[in-house]
């Protein structure tokens, strides 16, 4: 099974789906190196396009995500990402999942979860939004 | 709220998911304007990259997705599309989701879901692969 990295330039999105709840959690891009790292170590790996480096989520948060299966689709230019995500939330605003907003219409955006943690106590405050 | 298209090149991933099940169906990539269709016409409209204009998803099939919510996550650079999937299946390959392969830690892929019907009636034979 040969992974199609050339149609997003190198990289394949990664969705990050909570396995028991079925909740998106995130999305995230892999590089082969972060895919393969991603499936060595069983906890996902991503590459960071802000950093230009590879991202191990949870090296700082402690809120890992275990891998607890991959799919990919039908042209193999897109990965699903199944876990058991530790910790109270994924998302580096403070949610369980990133997708914590819901877009109108109208394009307004309205938050329509509950924060789950205090980003500043997790991240430190130069972090926070 | 600002979608921020410029990471990706102009474009968003958008994540379909079945909103009564959970299930992940596909991946699609949006452009301003076929986001602005999608929320125009309530049914997901994609930006194809291989052949590079909209494409609106069921418009040979008949098998559209009704846009039941969109969110937006926290960078604004991925959106979740929970829909209603109409059909039997959004995969031109005959399944209900793109993602009907589990792929292994040794790179291997294995089908993990039932086909849900025959593209070749759907698309005609020469779209099957």
């Amino acid at each position: 099974m040969e992974i199609d990295f050339q149609k997003s330039g190198g990289l394949v999105p990664a969705i990050i789906q909570d396995q028991r709840t079925g909740d998106v959690l995130m999305l995230g891009f892999m590089t082969p190196e972060s895919l393969a790292e991603t499936q060595r170590t069983g906890e996902a790996v991503f590459f960071s396009r802000s950093r230009n480096k590879l991202w191990k989520k949870g090296e700082s948060s402690g809120h890992v995500l275990r891998v607890r299966e991959m799919r990919v689709d039908c042209d193999a230019d897109a990965l699903l990402v199944r876990v058991e995500a530790a910790g109270p939330g994924v998302c580096h605003e403070g949610y369980r999942s990133c997708f914590f907003r819901k877009l109108a219409p109208d394009g307004n955006a309205e938050i329509v979860a509950e924060r789950t943690f205090a980003p500043e106590k997790v991240y430190g405050p130069e972090k926070t939004p």
